[in-house]
């Protein structure tokens, strides 16, 4: 089986020297190294044997820290005196003492501004937790600065919550609840994160519209920008982030009511909400210097293509993004360079005369960092041959989280993954002659079909534009955190300087054979995608998933029986629906069994179905506020922007029910919400069946 | 030329017959007749041969007169004593005595209510009458009731701008000046409308969303509606039409200035524009009574298929509606006798052992008078595969409005065009042995290419929902009036009892030649786009026509140089990215003609980019305020239901500009459709490309 066993015999060597070689410089989206390294790439993929591979360039707009003017925050006493500053940057790790260009920790995009206010403490900034405050603890945030510790919900959230809230500014720390593991050392000597580290990252909430001035469209030079003003999600407050150890020196002093148990992290001080400080103190505030500006800027992705030898106008792509806050040892390294050896082993392939049925896209994207804007602009640039053509998309972000888990969009086949699984070999010590299907069966094996966990697509990376905008069948694969027994958020160093080669050579890859297990997983799918003569999309699997899925909102819904009964709320078309789509998934496979094979036009009809599938899932008219999130039966949690959530339109207009200004209205938007997903999911269904009625 | 010449030999008798079978009842949209009708339709189609005919129901708002309590508009004096109230029905003709249930003529979906104030006559209702009542002649409608004829724009646009104005009522009337031609006489004598006359027809601003219920989603059982209040499109006032022998008695003792000369209709009174009366009887008021009723109701659409020999899943659709106001002698018979009878034909053919290369579907939509509802609660339902399978609708209205001229989508190929006309005969007596074609040209020959004027698609019929919004190639083609020589509106008995089947058969096609003719021009349009290997679609003809486009709305543009300059306004990218269409099409069809006909994968391949790049001129954003018109290239003007205005984002932003009150937001605004149409195109040009970079 071609596609499965390509020649990635060299891998592992060329992962190892590639990791290296992307990761000598910082790679921010925009400088000068980032576009040197595109050319670079280029270059190499040319070499390596692809049809074509071009630059594409967009403007996009950035944000980057004043270099004159810091950003910093102070605890400021009555007189204004600045008695505290939080450091300007990182203690830069030993062997890049002389590496000019680390951009400080920032929050991207946030506003500028200088307020000065009390503090209040709000835990992880999630909505629940401004819920509590409000609610439970009478503390009102607005007008002040709230401090958030990392984790749990992606970072735009928190800021968004905070301005709901009123706040005027927002510090972001890691705690050592979230950001270091037990026994563990800070890095050097580990790869915990060090007091000192603090997590870059932007503060967006684009809601999937890529650069934020030219939502909807590609950024290209004639492209029409909207003023700031009405750009797409910016912040309107100050945002910073922290390391632990400034986060003390602001947290510790505070006055207020202790907070719940679950709300302190691991910083050794006796808590307190605020808002003010307590001790002789008490007339001390916080203010935060933040001077970062906004900047239209180039960006590059570099895209390679391999022409389809049967159906060059079907398209399998795979891509992860270039650019890095610093170094990228893992974030996005260790997924650009799978991408980088799976270009290269599908050029070896060529030299010996393979070419795939399917025509294959390769992605090196630009400016993920600053809201997966590289690889959204060039979704909005070719969104109509996408819709047309694309078979697929696999994503390629850090390949190594730490423990082994998968997250895929439930579509993709789940015999085909296991199948990709089953011919990878386990990578770990001790796991000899084991298949990676089975080490990972081994880690993960909780649900009822005794099969490894497949999580949904959420969002916070590449993939976000083609699923859920466009409704291309998307999917990831990469060693992750194992869901139940570990706390911590994302990996303890991520997004900081302390990002490295040698964080991966020495504690999570060292002889790079996971990372080369990963590059055989996504290889393995975009090589069965391309070459398939029946692409290997399940229908029945989706039809499992969506009566798990409508099953888990009715259970939510469920919460609500007096209401649901008083506004005549029914499930039953959903129920239907999916039925439905069940019953028809059968057949149609049932069919796929039956077909000629060899009849050309046959079998790209039944491929039609099967593609255009995910695309039934789409919505034109978006989800209620959100018009870029099209997909009905996923999108971003409105809530955390890294979560998948299911049935997302009527999830929100469940959420938080109990407490709407209008209770006929709030209902009526569930009935409503639940008519758009029974229709939809008909929809799709109707796609399935017999083409002629 | 099998699918031009195929058997209709028998197609004129079978046109007449129906004709008189399809009018004998009124076949109001939710009516009884017209049920019974769909089966009757759906029976015969059957018999015809079909593979399969179905009745697909929705439950949609529909609008009726209150049966005992019936709509007039008064003229009431000081003491409130109704001194004169308008006709309750119009006059029956001759042999329909005793036909019981025609609606009087009413304005479909009118508010109910019993506004009494001075009246103000705004000539056509037009966005310019309106300015000039109000910027001109001083005059403000608000609070008043407003009086409007008949002409020119599509009446629910009129009954809108009359809201804007702030009129509390509107009464629409037919002035002889556009419903009646010279030296013609009225109804039976002749073709022109009597003055007890008066033209139905629904008052909605839809702007495509069909039913104003449930706008985006099919009305179907479990379908969500929204309140009537949140309904999509209804008017918040009374409306009422009358014919002129009732309007002279409204308008004849008007106060207020004298109209301009040409607001004069050709009503024999002296005019006056208002407020209020003149004469003795000034402290007389009009007091419009109107209790029409909104009411959700069951509609029917027969869809008859015959499946595709060799292409099954590519659709061509053929589709009329069913439903009249009354007799429909015209709107819609002479369409859907023209349906009908190609079902017949195609019937006919099958039974000698011929399938359609693709799947052929015919379209018997209700409701259309209603908001053109079951065409597009049919698209709504199927938007997906329709989104994935329609190569081309064919819109089948009516076929005659007298002299001969066609509407064409311009994308459908004009060389195919005119070689279907080129098989067709002329059936005017005195052309014995002239084709259609060179009848067609005779007539109208306006073009600077020496070829008869095809015009831009508007709306007011079913084609609505498959190109403006699902972005199908599109056409229709009928006798409609000389553009240049004809200035009345539609035709003169348009929505009026007296539209029967005598009417056509004494003064309209008295041999049913006509009819005839255009049968045979549809389908031979279907027949071709459904038979030949590769699709008749022009993309050369397409870039012609963005050229003119482009330089027409750049034109407009020039009406304000100095703003241009001030605000920086450049039409450059839109012209680039015309050029870039241009060049992209003629290679296009260079390759094409190098095409290996014998490889099906080939020709499928190439018929898809023809048959998307429709799809590729569509935006799922929408144009600004209207998300349900989403063709960048075609909407219906914003003004103007019924006529088609080309880069209609752009038209609309410069429209009025000079009066915008912020000319920075104003301008750039323009440069944002600017920017969209520039993009549009060049995506569109993409789909055409080598399908591989």
């Amino acid at each position: 089986n071609m596609f499965v066993d390509f020649d990635i015999m060299s891998l592992v060597i060329h992962v190892c020297h590639l990791n290296r070689k992307f990761t000598r410089l910082p790679h921010l989206a925009g400088s000068q190294q980032n576009l040197d390294l595109a050319k670079q790439i280029r270059d190499e993929w040319m070499e390596f044997g692809l049809d074509s591979v071009e630059l594409v360039p967009y403007d996009v707009l950035l944000s980057y820290p004043n270099k004159t003017n810091p950003n910093y925050i102070s605890i400021v006493d009555h007189l204004g005196t600045e008695i505290f500053n939080t450091s300007l940057a990182e203690p830069v790790p030993e062997g890049y003492e002389d590496v000019t260009d680390i951009v400080p920790p920032y929050s991207a995009f946030s506003a500028k501004g200088q307020p000065e206010d009390e503090l209040v403490y709000v835990n992880y900034g999630r909505t629940e937790d401004f819920f509590k405050l409000e609610r439970e603890l009478g503390i009102n945030c607005s007008g002040k600065i709230v401090i958030a510790r990392y984790g749990k919900i992606f970072r735009g959230n928190k800021v968004k919550n905070a301005m709901l809230a009123g706040a005027k500014g927002i510090v972001l720390f890691s705690d050592p609840a979230d950001y270091c593991a037990d026994g563990v050392e800070p890095y050097p000597d580990g790869w915990n994160l060090p007091g000192g580290g603090a997590q870059r990252g932007n503060v967006l909430n684009l809601n999937g519209a890529g650069d934020p001035l030219t939502p909807g469209y590609p950024a290209k030079e004639y492209t029409y920008r909207s003023s700031l003003e009405d750009a797409v999600g910016l912040p309107k407050i100050p945002v910073h982030p922290i390391g632990y150890h400034d986060a003390v020196h602001l947290l510790q002093h505070m006055g207020g009511p202790h907070p719940p148990d679950n709300w302190k992290g691991s910083l050794n001080i006796s808590y307190r909400i605020g808002p003010g400080f307590t001790d002789g103190l008490n007339q001390n505030k916080v203010r935060m210097n933040i001077h970062t500006n906004n900047q239209v800027t180039r960006i590059y992705n570099v895209i390679g293509w391999i022409r389809g030898a049967v159906e060059p106008d079907r398209y399998v792509i795979l891509g992860g993004h270039r650019d890095a806050w610093v170094f990228g040892g893992i974030d996005p390294v260790s997924g650009a360079a799978v991408v980088h050896e799976n270009v290269r082993a599908a050029g070896k392939l060529m030299k010996k005369g393979w070419r795939p049925r399917r025509t294959l896209i390769f992605a090196s994207w630009d400016a993920e960092e600053f809201g997966l804007l590289g690889s959204t602009e060039w979704a909005e640039d070719h969104a109509r041959v996408l819709q047309e053509r694309a078979v697929a998309y696999i994503n390629a972000d850090s390949a190594i989280e730490v423990c082994l888990s998968i997250c895929l969009s439930i579509y993709i086949n789940a015999s085909d993954v296991n199948s990709v699984f089953l011919k990878v070999s386990s990578p770990e010590e001790g796991e000899e002659g084991m298949t990676l299907y089975q080490s990972w069966h081994k880690r993960d094996n909780s649900t009822e079909r005794d099969a490894p966990w497949i999580s949904k697509l959420g969002s916070g990376s590449d993939f976000e534009a083609y699923f859920i905008r466009l409704g291309i069948a998307s999917g990831r694969a990469r060693y992750t955190k194992n869901r139940k027994t570990e706390r911590y958020s994302s990996y303890p160093v991520y997004h900081s300087v302390y990002e490295t080669y040698e964080i991966v050579e020495r504690f999570y890859d060292p002889s790079f054979r996971r990372l080369e297990a990963v590059a055989r997983v996504r290889g393995g799918l975009i090589f069965s995608l391309a070459d398939s003569p029946v692409l290997p999309l399940d229908c029945v699997e989706y039809a499992m998933s969506l009566t798990k899925y409508a099953n888990s909102i009715y259970q939510l819904a469920l919460k609500h029986p007096a209401a649901m009964q008083q506004h005549s709320v029914s499930f039953d078309s959903l129920f239907f629906a999916v039925e439905n789509f069940t019953v028809v998934a059968r057949d149609f496979h049932q069919r796929l069994d039956q077909l000629d094979t060899s009849n050309a036009l046959a079998v790209r009809m039944v491929n039609d179905q099967l593609m255009y599938l995910e695309r039934a899932f789409t919505d034109p008219l978006g989800l209620p506020g959100r018009p870029f999130y099209r997909h009905i039966i996923f999108a971003p949690s409105s809530h955390n922007k890294y979560a998948g959530e299911s049935f997302p339109g009527i999830y929100d207009a469940l959420f938080d029910i109990e407490n709407a200004v209008d209770w006929q209205k709030a209902w009526d938007e569930v009935k409503r919400q639940i008519s758009i997903a029974a229709f939809t999911v008909n929809a799709a269904a109707e796609t399935l069946k017999p083409v002629v009625s």
